[in-house]
């Protein structure tokens, strides 16, 4: 992509041979980030393919060929309400990683036990980005929006059933929340939490 | 009604005629609480009627004839986010006082200034039921929902825009809580939440 | 939990690994109950963990662990409109008995037969809290709330098709209702409402 | 109309203008029905206009010109939950009227206190046709459903707020009810219902 | 049920165990129906039970125990747009047959070849009871409306994809169809249009 | 616009200021097409302005200054449902007009009086291009489309109430319609149904 | 088809039985078109009829019996934002095979490498007709709406998740677009895309 | 507000004397935003307060006491498609403004005429922060998204009719954005994304 931010293949609507035709056409190159790559896709892909490939099967994300050397740490804090969130978090690690960016992750800090999140919340505070990953009612988003005064990037999860209506309602929430300046991605976006964290760096000149 | 729950007019689909109407035909009785009565209809209510009614702009209620003198006082608590949901808590209010109940109201407790919930908490802590009303992401009834552990009734409001969606978003918000045993009332219905208080207070031989 | 509420793990986004990690990790404690627990993820468990699980396939939960003993009964009637509500209905009843509180179940009392529920009401009158579950039209909760002045506690399930809305006219139809006081929970959340019956019991000092 | 049903003018998306243009075109025939005409589009009709017609603000119907006599009673009912209900259930009224059937109208028998309609339903079930109109979760329309073995019509209200959701909630209660065979029309279509109605009078050769 | 109506057992959210269980303690009865009993849970059942049942793979419905002889035939048609739409279709006619009442059928009459309706509908105008199946724009029940004046009663199918909405745009053409009188039921539901046909037939003294 | 379509100025979302200020600065070019012009907005212009403005009420369209003279007719036929949808069929019209293009326009055919769109059938299949315009059930453009094999743009139109959904019905209806190879635009998008005519009679080298 | 349109048998609801049925029936006709035929269903036709049937699985489509040579190239060009987009795009090109339409396919000119699509805008303006296919944002609809002035039917595409709900982001941002004249199709219909093309070609009297 | 944020007062739900009572309480501090302050609220303000605020009514927005001085400027664009987003955009100026921000704006440059963007690319790239505001389709988005490499933070807005849906369609288009990195405020948000523009400005040491 000419604007500088790092190459993924959505695996999501392809077939795993539409999936080998890209990563062969692709092996001269630096290194390939997959997303939505799942078990099945996967394991359909050639013995050759699989081992040039290293595959996370929370985050259904794969690193295909070289991955730079860690070039940054301690300017992104993911944090997620509960494991259930834990694949869109790990998305987005994934995507920070395949561009040389170190995150650090917070799991199980939802509001129903608010203690939990106030016990690292001084920590939180010290990145410049924060990326808030959760589902259901998304409370995490609003009551970090009140405590941390950095770029903070949501992500609403497709956690819950019923009412919370794949993640729309996540959605919603942070979108409509009471704490100013949240900025919201698709539902279960990791990936282009990660890509906006990036953005943020690259005009911060730290990459 | 036969199970024992204040009366109560809905004047919202009524002409100022048939509220009119029912007064007169209720004028003997013990006492009428009216809602949704707005401005205009009050206005165009007889002088007669009017003088035999106290009327509440900010929660469009009326109490028509005799109310009851206060009975019990200290069990109920509304709680509410921010000062536009300040007229679904007063008509919460209203309904239980015009029942002989005094509520206790905390009103600007919204989370995304966390420190004036906690600053309150112990306070709240102490009443068996309390009635949390909150619009946009909701997010006071999960934060109440993991410090509280009484009868907790929450009342989504309609208060934002955009992603808020009238209140739907509040609504699915409170439901889909992750934060276990939060009841939910219709959007606004600070009504509803004060009738659910009252059949509490009730089985609890309160009154 | 810090308020005193039945823990819970809610398996529905969770692989087996994960699940048998946390009971391991849990298996010192007094007891665990899990919700959302399929037939697939109960049977890719270890043999060990499985013989220290009581599991019930009709409501998907299951109790890890010693279980108290009744501490209470003749407190919580649980009253289902038809036989397909019952797993709805199960996770309830199951979970107040995790809490020791053995609850009253009425089943088919659907207002389509409307002397069915009509047999029982008497009955069900004796009870300070109701958990009133409905799917499709959720008209039972509606009458129940015209007859019943104790604590109604509104469960939707996702029962039926089409216009049925994967429960959201249930949820809906509970929350417009016109009998005043009722309180719902999300669509088929069992868990949420004996969580909430829970609280009630609280504050009336029987738990 | 070729089929027999009568004429109708729907006025909501008319100026004056065009309802005077069409009443003038008509003023030879033997006699027309308006629905939707409001209290302002009656007012902006001519004087001439005016007395040659006959209007209703409740239901927002007219009658201009010559009204037939009578020709048919006891054969409809129609059956309504509240007063708010009380417009759709006029307008299906008058345009049976308007085609020579008296309707019998029950108001006020809504399900939130059962008794009211227990005391009528034997009167009820002597109509062939029953009209049942109800708003917000529309139980009413469930509990006849079970009591009831004639030809039920349901015609939803958009009487209600918030979840009510303009009466879709209503609407959908109906189309899913538990009990067998309701049949249902628009939103506030008493129009409808009673043109369905004559639908069924004129195959039992009624009319 | 005590009004009348064919007895049926909604097989769609009940496991093959509940279904046998309501079987066998049927089995003293004059006959049972159900509906949504597919291939899987009817293969589910013992060879006994198998073969005490009439099983219809295209509308999942099944007769079990004695099916009475015709009593009525000529006075339901049943008219489908499409042979997409015969699963519903079918379902109607079973449950009518069930109950006594042979319906006429006429399938792939779509508008969209206006002809092969236009070829039918003398035949169709005998009827005094239609019942017209179409999904995706259900523009058939429109048509008819206004080409055939006797009772029509309409079932939206699920049928198409995308802006078909599972059925619901069918319903809502049906609901503000420009033709006067059409009553509609739940998507997909021939089992409760063919039991609003049994109550008018049995209002006409047919039945 | 470069691509050589009409200039037309959205009304609806600009203050009177804002529309006389683009007025002014366009006064040296050969005429401004005005669309969602409202009665309010064009009387606030100043005298001047107004004398240069031919508005036409109905559509709420206005041509400013000189408008081309009629090049070709014969070639769009605007077909329209009911008296109701005349608005976007106008705002049709006069977008053709505007670019000096004549269409014939055929009003109050819908298909609930199929007959009067049989008598007028031959006539319309002469034309090349044809704009169906419907709003409620929209079952015109699915009976037009089996019927005419030129090309056929849908416009679907607010008209209704209820499930009619402020046009969504109509929409879904047309988008889903068994018939082939119909093309759809914006709810009461008259403009963009010329717009789109302009483009293919532009192909056809007609203009 | 009366109209002359290609002959096509939409085969995601019929049994491989039903669609065996039809291409039995069919054998002496011309050549027939089958759309959504997924593997399964292919794979559970006879020998006989599979060899008659020349099958392609990315656009589910079949053509079964002879197929008319190419009588028209160098018209239609189909322009596809990415390669998840390339079944509805193949559906469109096969459908117009099938009528002895050659079509140009443009595949991965989405707007966010907008280079990409400016290198081919030349090429595409060339065309009178042009199927722009596009999921997500479908912002690729209003680029070439801006700079190609030919007949532009858009097809909304099923591809992505969460936000793009299932196609209807895409479909309505077409349908919402700020070109002027765009005209759209159902989600995912190719054919449908196709047959209006056809319709064009017609009209312009190329075939 | 403890996080550094502008303090603003959110008038929607607020009445006139609400609204006068927070200026009076707030006299003394250095300064208040007040947003959605409609011309017949800050109309009915007394002299006193109207003449220490400073009101725009094109994004009504206020400024009430003192405003600092500009501290930063060239650090934000503010990019609107069309003059109908203007609000927005004056929204999120106004609010930079007011925390001592000045940003540049460009109006008009949406994508059906994309050679107005292009004009100005270069010119937008050298800001590290872009606010993208857009109603209908929100292509201006994604063909930023795709042009430039910094910060781009997304307001859909509620211009546009029918399927544009007050502004849902710009917003789920902007989340499902086919570019990667957008970030996305609720509908018409000018304020939240100016605040979050804040919060990276904050994060870089540029206040
Ligand atoms: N069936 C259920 N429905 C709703 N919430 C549940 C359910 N089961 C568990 N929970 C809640 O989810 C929490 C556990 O979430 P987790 O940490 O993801 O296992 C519990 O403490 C409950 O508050
Ligand atoms: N209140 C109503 N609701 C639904 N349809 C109506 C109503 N009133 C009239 N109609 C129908 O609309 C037709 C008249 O439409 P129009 O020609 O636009 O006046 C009548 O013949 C009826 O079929
Ligand atoms: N993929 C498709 N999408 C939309 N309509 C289709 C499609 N394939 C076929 N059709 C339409 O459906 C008709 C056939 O329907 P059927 O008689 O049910 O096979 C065809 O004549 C087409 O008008
Ligand atoms: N236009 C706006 N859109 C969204 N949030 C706003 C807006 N204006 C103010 N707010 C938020 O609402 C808070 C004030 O709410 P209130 O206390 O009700 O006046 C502010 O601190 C902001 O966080
Ligand atoms: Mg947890
Ligand atoms: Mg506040
Ligand atoms: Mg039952
Ligand atoms: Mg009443
Ligand atoms: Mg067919
Ligand atoms: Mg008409
Ligand atoms: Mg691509
Ligand atoms: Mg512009």
């Amino acid at each position: 992509e000419r604007i500088g931010l790092s190459e993924a293949v959505f695996c999501a609507g392809k077939t795993p041979q539409q999936i080998a035709a890209i990563l062969q056409s692709a092996s001269q190159r630096a290194g390939l980030l997959l997303t939505r790559l799942d078990a099945e896709k996967f394991a359909a892909l050639s013995g050759e393919l699989k081992a040039a490939t290293e595959w996370c099967p929370l985050s259904q994300t794969a690193f295909f060929g070289p991955v730079p050397p860690v070039s940054l740490a301690g300017n992104v804090a993911i944090v997620a309400a509960g494991t259930s969130d834990a694949p869109a978090a790990r998305e987005a690690e994934r995507t920070l990683r395949h561009a040389g960016v170190e995150a650090s992750v917070f799991i199980d800090v939802g509001v129903a036990g608010l203690w939990r999140l106030m016990d690292r919340i001084e920590e939180i505070r010290r990145f410049p980005v924060v990326v808030a990953v959760a589902g259901m009612d998304a409370a995490l988003a609003s009551v970090l929006g009140g405590l941390y005064s950095g770029s903070l990037i949501c992500v609403p999860t497709s956690v819950g059933y019923g009412a919370a209506e794949q993640g729309r309602t996540a959605l919603n929430a942070m979108l409509a929340s009471c704490a100013p300046g949240l900025l919201v991605t698709n539902i279960d976006n990791g990936y282009g939490a990660a890509c906006a964290a990036l953005r943020m760096l690259g005009v911060m000149n730290l990459r």
